[in-house]
């Protein structure tokens, strides 16, 4: 039965190593466009581009597999645009692999623009304030539209610390959803994932991991978290939640995060993580090395003609100093932006490089060591 | 005389053919850095970096030589900053050529932040109000220390538009100032140019270059244009004041400007052109093509799946839609400022490029025709 499912999935996922010392364990991904050795980050294009960074810089990173999100294009640019570009991946140039979201996170964080109902939710568009209505069939309709190797179900993703009745709710309806989207599927080259809810609520977790998995997705994320609460509840959650998950199919944390949770998830087991993290703090001057994060801005890097990061091999960290980075981004220059966002991708490749390196090498603890201070800001 | 300046010059300057139709001339401009053809022309990075392009896509696209503005490095990030990274190349990462303006443009261009004397300019800082003086002795010194391979002179620019006796202060000061520059410096690898000014007066126009072309200097530039009249006044003035300058050095054309203006200054004769303008317009929207100016933001181009340039082989139009340039410049992304100002530059790059393949073929009146709807609306 599994076997039978599988070899009609649009995607191949092969477990390559687990790890002795922990559930990480290191893997293949092969999606329509691109194949990705597991576990995988991928870096989020919100509005059809990554932002600050060029298709060019992504793939000599090496990222092969970026996010992109069903509720913005939906709106902007648009049905007929996407068409007339014959999907996603021609409009916005990239020939790798591309996760859309089902928009279900976008439609709650919309708050009161939103309205939940069992067929599907209503919401008033950020840019201009028109209605829609957003149906799991629509939702997988639209992803088809936009060609994305890997879709997302719709999903009711309710804050993490929101009532239990409010979870239980956001988990019964995303089954209903779950099973809805599974029905409406019409294309056999893209995958299709299904959502786990339930918040930080273990009764809930294990009961809608247990309907969920019996359900034909090629894969599973766990969804709600990375919304609200903190790491020290997160990473317990995530830890009990992964192994409930087919061992089989890719395991996806989404929304997540920053190095050390990664490095936790990936312990725990899971396989994909997207954040829009990287980029966005790279626009706020923020510059991640392991030893913590440089902020750019602080007056004492004016005079500091060291490279970001000296363990850093990135083209940023290359050719350009903390005091021109600084002066660059005091000035207001777009190319603090991209210098930066370039640098913390590169960072973020580097991480699940070493991850994936310490999977193969039964050394996955050491990664906690290693990037132990990483969250906190470098102080020399 | 004029053999021994030219020997003992940091560049070397040789006219390689000159037009049969027009007085354009074809030539080689070696630097202390790097030796880029001419005509060139230079994109402008006011604070050390070209707004939204990397410095690996200007040696794409084959630039050799760009410019930095003396006033706002001077200001920010200031002398120490500059002297820790021994000069600006090394700064912004720049290996090739390097000219610094002087500050003469952004000081005048302060208004009532500035006052001037027969010593100088004092001038309170856009940035913080703080108080400076500037001389053309300081202005060369900072220069020397930016390392530039050409420094400019500081001068006295009033607006093209200013009465007859402002424009007579502003050539004898400028003439001093020239003086007073050229015995301050003390660097042999940096070229050193005296600015031409006189408004839009002949017989200043005459009498300063009279004057001026005595004085030992690298090359002469053109100023005072470009700052309030139009093309139609301006281009008979360059054509006025180029032949008035020295053959065998090289003449350059401050602060211009758009395709057309660089065509008619060329076929007066003038070598070396910088402008803020196709990087400025980029973030606006706007891209250059031959057969019209592309602003990318209006309606019809929602739907259009075609190149903004289908001549084109920038990496833009070989990758990119009208409707997804216009899609990423209406969700307000980054992309969009980089992607334009590269489709830009590259045009800049490639209407130099077919200005000396049109001076060799003496072919150059064609380029009027070529280039005769550059600066309108396209239509299409």
């Amino acid at each position: 039965m599994v076997d039978e499912v599988l070899s009609n999935s649009p995607l191949k996922f092969q477990v390559l190593h687990e790890d002795t010392g922990s559930r990480a364990r290191l893997g293949s991904l092969k999606l329509t466009h691109f194949e990705v050795p597991t576990p995988v980050f991928m870096p989020v294009g919100t509005q059809a581009t990554v932002k600050g960074v060029r298709v060019e810089d992504l793939h000599a990173m090496g990222y092969g597999l970026i996010l992109s999100n069903t509720y913005h294009l939906y709106l902007r640019p648009g049905e007929d645009v996407i068409r007339l570009h014959n999907g996603l991946h021609e409009f916005m140039n990239w020939d790798r692999a591309l996760l859309t979201d089902s928009g279900g996170y976008q439609v709650y964080s919309l708050g009161k623009l939103r309205k939940l109902t069992n067929k599907g939710v209503t919401f008033q568009s950020h840019i201009d304030g028109t209605r829609f209505e957003f149906t799991p069939e629509e939702a997988l309709r639209f992803q088809e539209v936009l060609g994305s190797d890997i879709a997302m179900q719709l999903d009711v993703c309710p804050p993490s610390t929101a009532h239990k009745k409010d979870l239980e709710r956001a988990v019964d309806l995303t089954t209903q959803w779950a099973r809805r989207t599974l029905e409406a599927r019409t294309r056999s080259d893209q995958a299709v994932f299904g959502i786990l809810q339930g918040g930080l609520d273990r009764d809930l977790r294990a009961r809608h991991a247990e309907v969920m998995r019996q359900l034909p997705f090629d894969g599973f994320a766990i969804g709600g978290l990375s919304v609200g609460e903190g790491p020290q509840q997160m990473w317990p959650m995530v830890d009990f939640t992964a192994p409930l998950m087919p061992r089989e199919k890719p395991r996806y944390l989404m929304g997540v995060g920053m190095p050390l949770d990664i490095i936790h998830a990936v312990l725990a087991g899971v396989d994909m993580f997207d954040c829009v993290a990287p980029t966005r703090v790279a626009r706020n001057g923020w510059l991640h090395t392991r030893r913590g994060i440089i902020s750019i801005k602080k007056a004492r890097f004016r005079m500091d003609n060291r490279p970001p990061d000296p363990e850093c091999q990135c083209p940023v960290c290359q050719n350009y100093s903390r005091a021109y980075l600084r002066h660059i981004y005091m000035a207001g220059e777009i190319m603090a932006s991209v210098l930066n966002s370039i640098h913390n991708l590169y960072f973020y490749a580097r991480l699940m490089r070493e991850i994936r390196e310490a999977i193969r090498a039964n050394a996955t603890t050491e990664l906690l060591d290693a990037y132990a201070d990483s969250r906190s800001h470098l102080e020399d």
